[in-house]
């Protein structure tokens, strides 16, 4: 999507290749909203360390960032004899899987780009197809969005007000994003409406990345503390909901998405405002039959009791990108702990809609509409 | 309550007077939970500064801080005459009143020292009434917060786990609190329960002020983010709710209270978890029809958009109080802005009970034990 730099606006993607360099280029997401800055990882072992260190995250982020690294890892190779080349090849591949080994992205972009190496008979035959698989999985991600964005958008008419969680947007993606998908089609329509964030505590993604994008994007919006949505929507300020999500059971139509998530779906049930899941087709799990099985991660004690970001004055002007370094406080008590559920599970019940690249369903009509969605169980 | 400092545990209120220096003692409060320190205000002045600037905060806190500091005032005058005494006191009034002008708490403690002294017939009188009634005021909250601990304690059983939000503890009010009362009650009976303390943004009442109070009295205790009750709900470890409450509507049952509260009553009724609010009676409005005409105040973006802290390493030790200067950081995109209602209002729907000195009512039937309550109306 556009960012604008020192008044030039671009059109970026989260991660892309530079095949003349053969380096993975990111944006650093952990310097953002405060820095904007492209990273080149320039071998595999520094594309497998940007996925580990979180420089680029992000379910489909993080599968192309994989692709990419292992064409890379794959072009990096020299000479011609194939047992070397495909020991080489495995190298690669499980030096990516183990730099996060929770996620099914990577391993799942991995697979594409292994199974179009098949069809090469020479290294160096093998080396082109890796590349070309690995750009024809970034650019179905991104078409992939831009069909969940194009089902969205009819969601949103002129004037609405919707509320988002956390970060589904293009940084999380290639391009475009998946909750955020259908603003940026309402806004290419030229609707008007107007996007609350919540903060996403404690992470803050929304308030940082989740904003830092729709004002790159020029879409009208706030940012709000996480208690505040159910206020809002009592006082008809809220018209419609769109989250993203981490994995979401085809057999169940049950949502896991960041912690926060299902108090909002609650809230929206209560005031009857529609609650809309936007996913990739590759979120869906269609093996688990219960989503009080998915294991929900219980991440540091840290994020609860501090946050980051930049040391200024509170009535200090609004401060341009870049202008200081990002530092670590502690807001909790000193000699408190803290509980921290990264995750939590909403049921079908509470969703309206589910909005993927193959239409809109409801929860529930998601396995019956599995042969549509490319799963053949 | 207890604090202890150095090793030394010690029984504190949140303000006292000290007749000797004519002084009103307080914790400031804006140091917490990093540092812990009573400062002496020497003047009606500097009291009424310290309400406006929140090194005091809480409705019986400041309504004390109030009484006394009009107590104090009145013991400054040096002379007989009650005319220019009269004056005086006006003037010592209307500056402790503006202090925080929205505030209820003060202008009530402040009427009952001004009826106490008119019973006196010289200056000297006068201020003896003043200061007795201004140690009444602040007595009697202590009092009605032991009465708030007595109903209430009988809803915390064994092995409970039970959530509450913002600060409605003993740092609110002179000593004990509301929302604390139960918790510091069941506790002196031996009981064996666990608090979470939701985080509570922007502001962070519950991480600091709860965390810190709950530390310093030994109960058993972790902060969450806002956004991870419902998940704990969900999965069965939260078992009773009790918050507190800025104002309370005799009428129709409905709570004022911070930001959130209503998201968890919301939660609260989905799971059919006991959902509990304890209140001073003064803070019950027995004139106001509809909770949707009570003002809710719009604070400051930076509130949203940052967090109050100690810079420190996130793997860090826990540290221990006094050992950094709290800096504010900007959390958000630098280019957003942010929407930030302090308030909510709870329908009577969702809640159990309400806890008062007189004994615990469900919301709707206020109105009908209202004499009880001590209102003629």
């Amino acid at each position: 999507m556009n960012v604008t730099l020192h008044g030039r606006t671009r059109h970026f993607r989260t991660v892309t290749f530079d095949r003349r360099r053969n380096a993975v280029l990111l944006i650093e997401q952990r310097l953002l909203p405060h820095e904007f800055k492209i990273v080149a990882a320039k071998d595999f072992r520094e594309t497998a360390a940007a996925i580990h260190d979180m420089i680029v995250r992000g379910a489909g982020a993080i599968g192309a960032t994989a692709a990419y690294g292992l064409a890379q890892g794959a072009l990096a190779f020299r000479g011609s004899d194939l047992k070397k080349f495909s020991r080489h090849v495995d190298t690669v591949y499980h030096t990516l899987k183990d730099a996060r080994p929770t996620a099914v992205d990577p391993v799942n972009a991995m697979n594409d780009v292994r199974a179009a190496m098949q069809r090469g008979k020479t290294v160096d035959e093998k080396q082109s197809l890796a590349l070309a698989a690995a750009e024809e999985f970034a650019g179905d991600d991104v078409r992939h969005c831009e069909e969940i964005g194009r089902h969205g958008a009819r969601l949103i008419r002129n004037g609405m007000k919707v509320l988002t969680h956390c970060n589904a947007g293009w940084l999380a993606f290639v391009d475009i994003g998946t909750a955020t998908a259908p603003m940026y089609a309402a806004q290419a329509q030229g609707k008007q409406f107007h996007v609350f964030c919540d903060e996403t505590r404690p992470r803050c993604q929304g308030g940082t990345l989740t904003a830092w994008e729709l004002a790159q994007q020029k879409v009208s919006h706030q940012i709000i503390a996480d208690n505040a949505a159910g206020h809002l929507m009592q006082r008809g300020e809220i018209d419609l909901v769109i989250v993203g999500s981490d994995r979401t059971l085809g057999r169940t139509g049950e949502v896991t998405n960041k912690i926060g998530t299902y108090t909002k779906a609650v809230l929206a049930a209560r005031h009857k405002i529609p609650f809309y899941v936007a996913i990739p087709l590759s979120t869906i799990d269609w093996n688990l039959k219960r989503g009080f099985d998915i294991p929900i991660e219980e991440r540091s004690e840290s994020e609860v009791c501090g946050a980051w970001g930049v040391v200024q004055s509170p009535e200090s002007k609004v401060q341009g990108p870049g202008s200081g370094k990002r530092v670590y406080i502690r807001t909790a008590n000193p000699a408190s702990h803290a509980r921290n559920p990264g995750f939590d599970v909403t049921p079908p019940e509470l969703i309206t809609g589910i909005i993927t690249p193959a239409g809109i369903f409801k929860p529930k009509e998601l396995w019956k509409n599995r042969h549509r969605m490319g799963f053949n169980g």
